[in-house]
């Protein structure tokens, strides 16, 4: 008899760009599906947000902060035709693509199977609103 | 009991480089599993195109495309060691990267559960000939 | 009746970078598990190293590792705050989000169900030291 679980957070991030540590919520959902075996997906339900599994090291992240403005600019506005709708988010649409929208985790003996040092994170592109992750867990 | 379903989408893009709504695709796949609580994969069957969520609209579609070109252009054709084998495709392995190659989405009560902005696209860098993309879903 | 397997492949790369076919051990897990119908997540259980799919061609395989550099150059060091913490890896944790955590594929007829080129690597970031993937099967 297969089990599941679904869970969502929410977030209202006050700056438009952060990473939230959200590993201890998707502990909380493993355990509170009793599954013993099986697999735990975590997705942002939102088009300018990630989940990732990295290091929780605040240097770290300052690095990808950089790094991801880099590649994808936030300004100029106008050099996004996304932002001729209106938006000023072209550019974290381009960042959550390299950062990615999901992670599948395995699920082993009730616990989250993870190497020493990974943690899962929210990464927020284009925060100051109410925005979800999803989790869902499907398993035995 | 699990059940499971799988399914190809086939494609034949008429230039080098499109994304193409795939939503309803799949949305019909997971109608046709009978699964009220499960996963559903999509993934590009080739190793020069994506499958990857995001948002329905054009302008952004063409920052896409404009931003993959710059972190990986298309010519020279001569700048790609893959070239020397006779392709003309290297920039096509390195924007399939940045994309990513799959998607697992939930399914909740039957359907797709998506955040409100979530449609899933085929990523192609590499068209003008036949190409396939695997629904797989597993689930009760 | 689910039935799940779980399995590590070790590594102890002696170079900083580098690309390892693993389709075959993959393969072999998933004739071990006995699952005819399911998903395979394959991931680096390190967040310096990826998993991900692509050609087995070394120019490829070049030109991955040129372009890389190129996004998320090695040096100078001290470029990366993440490099104050003693490490000298910064750089890895980059790369290793452009590349990818993890693979979920699925498993058809009790074998990976794959398109013609689609092979299976682990790659290293920052080697010389002993790391694992995880391989965790889930299906019936």
């Amino acid at each position: 008899m297969m089990k599941s679980l679904r869970k969502e957070l929410w977030f209202n991030i006050p700056t438009r760009v952060a990473f939230v540590n959200i590993t201890k919520e998707v502990h909380k959902a493993v355990k509170e599906s009793n599954v013993a075996e099986g697999l735990c997906l975590v997705n942002a339900m939102h088009i300018t947000a990630s989940v990732f599994i990295n290091d929780d090291e605040s240097g770290l992240h300052q690095d990808y902060k950089d790094w991801l403005e880099g590649l994808a600019p936030h300004e100029p506005i106008d050099h996004y035709r996304h932002n001729r709708t209106g938006e000023d988010n072209g550019d974290a649409h381009l960042k959550r693509q390299v950062m990615g929208r999901e992670v599948v985790v395995a699920i082993t003996k009730g616990d989250l199977d993870f190497g020493p040092w990974e943690q899962i994170f929210y990464g927020e592109f284009d925060g100051r609103r109410k925005k979800r992750v999803l989790i869902k867990i499907i398993g035995e």
